[in-house]
């Protein structure tokens, strides 16, 4: 009888950051494809759109007008999920119908005044801006009291629900942990309660050692296709230091965070030739005031495609009342991304 | 200071099938939309296609002619997830990168001869000989030692990843029980242990006497919107009598079963005039031999539109980073779900 083989035979692979499992299939990546492709647009887009919302000086749905900025810009959402002045309550019947009231802050970051950026085609100093604006707006937002837990996040590309391609992120901050970084919580807690050290600063060791996933490093980040990754071409981008939240991120560590981030999106960019969709996020420790020593500042990447410009992963049936699927491995994944790097 | 009212302000709700939660934002419902519009297929279907490899008598991927099956048919996928023959192994580098071999059996399921079906479009009858086959299907696979999950699913519809129109779903049947199922099970077992009834019973006497959810019920059956949807246009069809799986289920509980899917899947089409795509599934017991007294037989539908035939609820950024989140409450949906009913 042949032996099992991680690159040839179904398996399941565990995702030890949030305790769920993700199943593999490597020989699926043959299959031929009749399905949808998505559309790929054209990139014609303009440095200023006087039509656009986010662009500098023009008009928002609000009534207000954006300043000339002239590197970032952020504001509260003019349709923001969340609202600061939500009453209290709840609602309960037989312990099965349970609601909760939520409060929370939406804002909207623009990366640059440039309407026809993104991320990627930004220099390293301006993404630098970015991250300055994320650490600031954090360390604001976690001084709300009924802040409890920041998710700052980006949605790139029409196929990932993004309304305007003007470059912008998004940050959601409540009251409540939401269901991911709850996972995350406890799975990175446990850990440093049994082994006194972070999951993820022993993940990335094995990683480094290993070279089958690591897509780039420099000083102070890795950029890793996870073992466990979802996506066809998913990454994380860990910090080598171990700490908490974007708030203890050192000035040289900004430079390194802004300079991997420029190096994976550029990387994206390539594979399939067109400007590559993704959400991505910073997952970090809650604002509740707590203690969390196993919580390890990362961010995660989670692009849609997976043959072409036009054909995306679909997380449909199975993958909805099942667990999420893959057909091409990480290790496949990694290199392909990987050969990128220098071109 | 106002009060909590759970139609206009924003909140939380507890799913407790899987013990995680959907944030709600009802205000957000009147956000224009400025991005990507789905392609509204315009349905030409032959009732035979030629070049369809799911149509009687037509060949398939692997060489093979397909029967002149006059109802259903049933076959080995020929480019399934899992396989039978998949060798026994694990791999394991430090606790934290984790796999293990899965083995399974896949199998693709026509629903009706005709090509230009949908379950929507089918009799009831016809509907009644799928139902028979899920039955049949779910006994065999059960009694396979290897399997010990049974997932039985259709995505419909190519903005589900369909890429073949013909009226068909699957099943994936397999070692381990999957996360959603792992989920359900220790929620439903926990409460079963508890309340010495099942979670779902419980949950439909709540739903029934407070109608507010209830899109459609027979005898057998109810569809309601889940307090705790997801998808805007979310059900979940819930069997009246507590049983496990679909192996139990009654000869008058599989013409009603037939019956509920008919109702709900026609109401759906009326929705925005289009043939409305879903992913659906049951969720039943696992096939490992051991007893489930709390699992209670259920089928869910995770339709994706929102707005129209062309607008879809995007599950991005904060989603994937964050919690599930929905604009237009559960009790709309279902309101608007109901007034189709009879029309
Ligand atoms: O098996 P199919 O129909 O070719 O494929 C479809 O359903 C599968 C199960 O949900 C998914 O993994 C695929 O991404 C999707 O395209
Ligand atoms: O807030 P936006 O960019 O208008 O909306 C987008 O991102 C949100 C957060 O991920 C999602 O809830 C929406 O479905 C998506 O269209």
């Amino acid at each position: 009888m042949s032996s099992f083989i991680l690159a040839d035979h179904p398996h399941r692979r565990f995702n030890p950051l949030i305790g769920e499992w993700v199943l593999v299939s490597p020989h699926r990546a043959k299959r031929p494809w009749q399905g949808q492709q998505e559309e790929v647009c054209v990139d014609d887009r303009l440095g200023y759109d006087p039509s656009c919302y986010l662009c500098p000086t023009n008009e928002r749905a609000n009534g207000a007008h954006n300043p000339d900025y002239k590197t970032t810009f952020v504001f509260e959402n003019d349709f923001g999920a969340l609202k600061s002045d939500t009453p209290a309550g709840k609602f309960e019947r037989g312990g099965l119908l349970r609601a909760e009231s939520e409060r929370g802050i939406c804002k909207v970051i623009c990366f640059s005044p440039r309407h026809d950026h993104t991320l990627a085609d930004m220099a390293v100093a301006d993404i630098r801006n970015v991250v300055d604006l994320w650490q600031q707006e954090y360390e604001e937002l976690s001084k709300v009291d009924f802040i409890h837990y920041v998710q700052i996040f980006e949605n790139k590309g029409f196929i990932m629900g993004c309304s305007n391609p003007h470059p912008h992120g998004q940050i959601w901050a409540q009251s409540t942990i939401p269901n991911e970084p709850a996972k995350e919580t406890t799975q990175q807690e446990n850990y440093y309660l049994e082994h006194q050290k972070s999951l993820l600063q022993d993940y990335l060791s094995l990683e480094l050692q290993e070279q089958k996933r690591v897509v780039y490093e420099n000083a102070s980040f890795a950029v890793v296709v996870p073992f466990w990754a979802v996506w066809p071409f998913e990454t994380i981008v860990i910090s080598k230091r171990h700490f908490q939240h974007i708030g203890q991120m050192k000035t040289e560590e900004k430079d390194a965070y802004a300079d991997a981030i420029k190096r994976i999106t550029s990387i994206y960019d390539k594979v399939f030739s067109t400007s590559f969709p993704y959400s991505s996020g910073i997952h970090q420790q809650p604002t509740d005031g707590k203690e969390y020593l196993g919580w390890h500042f990362h961010m995660h990447f989670y692009p849609p495609l997976l043959r072409s410009a036009s054909i995306k992963k679909f997380m449909v049936g199975y993958e909805m009342l099942g667990s999420p699927q893959r057909d091409i491995t990480p290790e496949t994944s990694a290199e392909k991304l990987k050969s990128f790097l220098q071109r």
